[in-house]
């Protein structure tokens, strides 16, 4: 049975949806975007696309799988021109065809359009649903065919003005690229819920979900684009207006928790900083007698160090990851035992055996992973094995552009910490508290942190369905 | 240099642009689209697509390439369901890409649509921009994608009435078949140019561009969907009405020509039949002294036959093609030759030496061929070479869904009969007259002719661009 | 189930194992090389090769598959060197693997040696045993690795006698090919059983299985390369020696009816006139009433010609060939029905309904085709079937390179005619004589017909087991 | 233009060859020797292969690239058998090619043996030429190939005595697996040079390289196969006998330093354990003053923290890895910057700005790599640059089985540490000593150390070409 390693594993993570980028005048716009998107790989691994923008036409590369893998030396010789969209995309199981990769290329009064997002509209059936009864038709099931069509029905004939009324009006999380024979365009939902990253390089402006984009091809990084701002990149210029007044913002903290790379800025802060800061308030909340601290690798790293400053109590990597883990893994038919968590992580028995473990992970989502990794580290002959997560408790889905599992999944949704705890057969376990990673990553507000706390900041949110919650936590 | 035969051989052709097929009640319904498709391989090599209608629910496989790449044992046992449609395409280079492969399946108002059709919209270009006015976005440049629309548009609550309003209503040649969750529908435009015929297997309906798909899945030869008929075909019932009053019929008589396979009925017609006797008549016209009749393989094969029946000459294969040539062949770089007809065509010297030779080729559009054909043969050691074209000089593009050349790439629209032997170096040319062949075929009326003599039968086809005429043949 | 097509209906046939080709002399010596083999095709499927010789090395490329398949333009262009030789390999299935492609480099005492062979050598099980008792190890199961072997352990300094002292002593049929950095080097068996043509291009020499290669890449043929003889082509230069002496030749006669292509002259013979003079001779010996003659395509056709041409019944296209017919093909899961012909071959029922056809076929080897080429008349209404064979019963396998099936499985070692006539289903069968085929390709001795007669030339060929055979049509 | 990542940096490692894996009994052998390569991985991208023993026939599956890659589910299904050996390659980039892929599988007097080998023979070439005198063959450039020579040469009946008469006189560092129909077989060279470990599985033995391999299996540790010892393992019988008596042993010490997992034990000892170590006695031989260690990931993690342990200087991840580096990477053309390091680590300069930084590599080789980083670093801000090597300056080549560059590119052959610290561009570099690391490994004797102190244990070791040696270090 060929299993897909992310059902095993990777899968017990939130997952971000997609990660865009954008520049405005380089010699190889696709090369560059190429390698912005390399960078953010991270974010989508499902598929990717470039549309590039020469001599006032769009041509379009898209597949399915890894940026390394849908582009090569003569699909991006083939894509000419000196400006570039490009997008990466991860995608639930059922939607997951190449119909669906962004940017999407369209046709229509306003000529052509290329438009990649990463976010979520939160009424995007209502408005598929209008649109239809209006005679429109769908291709793929994205937010991105919703805008094109919104964009192409507008009377305004100033692309400009046609963004500030469309994005003026729809409510949702959402940062886009467009590119249209003017040039490219960025913007961003007034809450500024998912990340955008304005730089320059070479004399073009940049856009990227995170800077680590912008450190690989060299350009350096200016601001954010703000909440409910627009911009044109055309060639050298910059032109920036509000599509709609900023609101009190609403960043997404698991950007900060896990998303993205520990070597970008996002919102402006260091992403390292800020789970060093979650891992050493996890130390204070939540002090715990041992040997070792141990992360799970890697995501759960840079928290452990934090955990490990304030303790006193020696970071080890007991945990060692097999880099050579491909997309699919093999296993014997007859098996009893999953191998999922076991092609990726081995423990170190002669390190372990015997010890107090204290094992940091960045967040607990169906709980499956926490209880193999437990486990194997009861099998290597640890002596004790304490759970310090630095994060709270997830226990409501993201409507937000995260791919999150329902409440029904979500083991904090339908456990107290104190039945967790049984179920995946640590000694002890805690999570950081709320107000402890809002003062990691610096700000009381400003962040969503719904997926811990059910405070959905953007009016019209899905009402979360009474039936599904489990209340135990917040309480 | 890697290139692509077709630019070398195939594309001195006239090329159908596409085959259609559906099937409403089969346990295996992908399985037998496929061996449709198969059958109709030569009508389009582009793109394969097969949708299947599974319990109220669309499943769509397309691919870029032959049937037998695109389609796996795999893909077709996930293209569950009774009821199925399947299209292959040719297309101009220009265009070629997995956007643009049918069937195209859509959501709208009226739910999942997949439609797939053969043909030409005559102001699909005028509509797709009024279309574009009111808002609506396109990813495609297909016809398809505008009839999609228009369906979507209309107000009418029935798709059958939706089909009459639509189709009685677009001007154009078009033969289509539609899949929704309420079965396959099939429909044709009311001049009847493009073919679709109607059969029966195992208790359920099918329709084809050719009989020959019939031959394949053993189905039954009913009769042709007539010109402005559509149907609903929903497991075992079949409903016909009439979308548009038939107008005089303007079959496409090229499909007689060259397109159709010659073990198909067409227009309710054997092409085998019409092609011996568009050799006959050859023969009768235009009589020559030789010693051996030879067709161009393979298209010239049934003329040759037709014409050497009427000539007593002794009909040989003096040209041997190589089955194995492959859709691309790499040539040596300093090569002064061009291979593209000798990669694919030998000739016999030891038969073909010191005689007079009658070559039979079903036409001639650039000329290119039959010049290399013409120099092969001269190579080969042939005394005489009297070229003899089973059909009229092909003076003028079509507009209802075939691939033509341009006014100016029409060897016969920019140079008489006398001037053409000079360039492809005969000893004597002649083609078979307009009467000629329609005798052959049968039929004084009801056939579309114009790519032979610019009598376009549809009312609004574009007029002639003057520039691009070349008065000579038609006087 | 995905089902191979050649276990259907080409697998009926007897087939040749190998295409050999070689070239001493040219700037672009590994494109004119795969220009060769691509006309060789026909010869062998399976897998491909080239090995060229740049600056005293050898550079080798090979894969499973078509020539077109095998080779890129960038594989192609690091295939430096101005000498090359290539080999196109049929292959039974059990021995199908990459490890038997050819030609097979070595290294030895020699230095660096690739060999590429077409037949087989008839003490090769022994010859392998004993080489392995002295310690010898084998990676495939080809002749050609034992004749690499062989030609490693000779004392002979020089290669040219080792050659001599080599293939002086093996007992068997070959035609071969051998790169070394001395150049290129080719040999034949004293009894000439399978062809090897020797020409020249500008100024180098060239060697390939059949003229058709020449004609592709502009070459001249100048002769055979003669039974018993070895040359050595360095650039410009050709030496040639005699390896043994040559005994009275056994050429294989099957290359005449159906092997080699129509177009090639074969043991300096056309076989288009052969095939053409087979038909004739079937049509004095075999006569028969009827409306049209009709050959099984495309094997058949030339000598339907040849028969229609005594006969003067009419000559028909009556089964029409799918010319995209590919490797692979998936059937129907439940079907009853057999695809294997069908996919292939479709009758024109408009054409053959009511007629008495005479069916032209090259040869019969199971009968299984035979059979279903018949059903499939009747079901087109075909009023009488008589079947004429345009060689004699195969009753016997060969030892000298062809893949034939065992005495079992030839439905003329185990039936009758009368048994075969009742078996396919037919009005009428007869087979061409012996003597007619001999006739037919012009000689009385020289060839081997052992297929046919049992009469093996070769001393030493293995003894006819004798509960396999089955007399009936020798008598 | 498309550049092999491995150019720009693993290739500026010391490369292990080979990891070879054999099973004696298991329904899933095939699948269990698929997860043994697996966790083998890193020993090996080039190739991999597997060989399973199934009624007394070998079944052989191999190919180029990742094991991930090359097994299928359907291809591993079609390895039948109860016992099977792998093996995964390293190449260096001359010799990469599937003739070279192991196990090697041959027929001889013996019948069928496959082998696969970790390791080099010293005379290699010398026995080769020996052998190819004596009218040998080869197809491939292994030792594997030379070892199956001489194994099928021996005049001893039993395969058991074959194996000490061969393996008892050849001179080189190997350890092998290889299988016959008799079963699965393994042998140590006298010196022990490269690891071989062995277990035992639901009743049936193992060996692999390295423990991680039993880990992921569930297989238990047994003990190292002894230097000198072979063994066969028949099912769940194991016979083990001498080939040759063992010699002061002498392990490769750089499997500790760098190629080995630090989840395996080789050598009976814990990686992690001698890794940790080396950090520690660096930090002692060599301290220095910094504000944070920071390991090269991930190689240098392990010394990192040992070294960050001893001098109480706190551990970051300054240099964030990009976990989706694929195999190949594309540049902008006109760049003049070399992409190599940075598409695969990025610093976080909101760490590192104005920090005193001690880096930690594992080893430097060429040089270029650690010059690249320490760019990266001053580029990020870095106030001061220590590295701190937890190796002794690699000065010779390895000839028992390891891919080292040669004299001329050693960057410590070439250079005094002070001209190394002066190209690399750091603040301070500084090595762990030869005595230093032997103790972090727990032994003085017993292990190899020739790369970085010349003494070569091995007798008959070629001699240093006496015009490439550099003296500056071990004076």
């Amino acid at each position: 049975m060929k299993s897909e390693w992310k059902t095993e594993n990777s899968e017990d993570k939130f997952h971000d949806e997609c990660g865009i980028f954008g520049i405005s005048k380089h010699p190889e716009a696709a090369r560059i975007t190429y390698l912005g998107l390399y960078a953010l790989q991270h974010r989508g691994q499902e598929s990717a696309g470039i549309v590039t923008l020469n001599n006032g036409q769009l041509n379009q590369r898209q597949g399915m799988g890894y940026v390394a893998d849908v582009f090569t030396d003569k699909n991006l010789a083939s894509l000419k021109g000196t400006a570039a969209i490009g997008h990466v995309r991860y995608s639930t199981t059922g939607e997951s065809n190449l119909a669906n990769a962004q940017p999407i290329l369209t046709n229509s009064a306003r000529g052509e359009m290329a438009l990649g997002h990463n976010g979520n509209l939160l009424q995007a059936d209502k408005i598929r649903q209008e649109l239809e009864e209006e005679g429109a038709i769908f291709r793929s099931t994205t937010d991105s065919e919703v805008m094109l069509h919104l964009l192409a029905r507008s009377r305004l004939p100033d692309l400009g003005d046609a963004i500030r009324e469309v994005f003026g009006r729809v409510l949702g999380a959402f940062s886009l690229v467009l590119a249209t024979p003017d040039g490219i365009w960025a913007a961003r939902d007034p809450f500024g819920v998912r990340p955008l990253c304005l730089g320059k390089l070479d004399g073009g402006w940049v856009v990227a979900s995170e800077t680590c984009a912008f450190d690989l091809i060299g350009a350096k990084f200016v601001r954010d684009v703000n909440p409910g701002e627009a911009v044109h990149m055309h060639g050298e210029h910059l032109t920036s207006w509000t599509i709609v007044e900023p609101r009190e913002t609403a960043h997404c903290i698991f950007e900060h928790v896990y998303f993205a790379r520990p070597d970008s800025k996002v919102f402006e802060k260091s992403v390292h900083a800020s789970r060093y800061q979650m891992g050493q308030q996890l130390a204070l909340e939540h002090p715990v007698k041992g040997d070792y601290v141990i992360p799970v690798p890697d995501s759960g790293a840079t928290a452990a160090l934090g955990f490990a400053s304030i303790s006193s109590i020696p970071f080890q990597f007991g945990l060692i990851r097999n880099h050579y883990v491909g997309r699919t893994f093999i296993e014997p038919k007859r098996s009893i035992r999953h191998f999922g968590v076991k092609i990726k992580l081995n423990p170190i028995r002669e390190l372990l055996e015997n010890q107090r473990l204290i094992v940091i992970d960045d967040s607990i989502v169906r709980g499956t992973t926490s209880k193999k990794i437990v486990e194997m580290l009861r099998n290597a002959g640890a002596a004790e094995i304490h759970m310090r997560i630095a994060s709270p408790p997830t226990i409501s889905p993201c409507h937000y552009g995260i791919d999150t599992p329902t409440y029904s999944e979500l083991i904090a949704n339908q456990m107290s910490v104190s039945k967790i705890l049984q179920y995946i057969g640590a000694d002890s376990l805690a999570y950081l508290s709320v107000e402890g990673m809002k003062k990691a990553v610096g700000a009381e507000v400003g962040f969503c942190s719904a997926c811990f706390d059910r405070k959905y900041p953007l009016p019209d949110t899905p009402r979360t369905p009474q039936k599904e919650l489990f209340e135990l936590h917040r309480t």
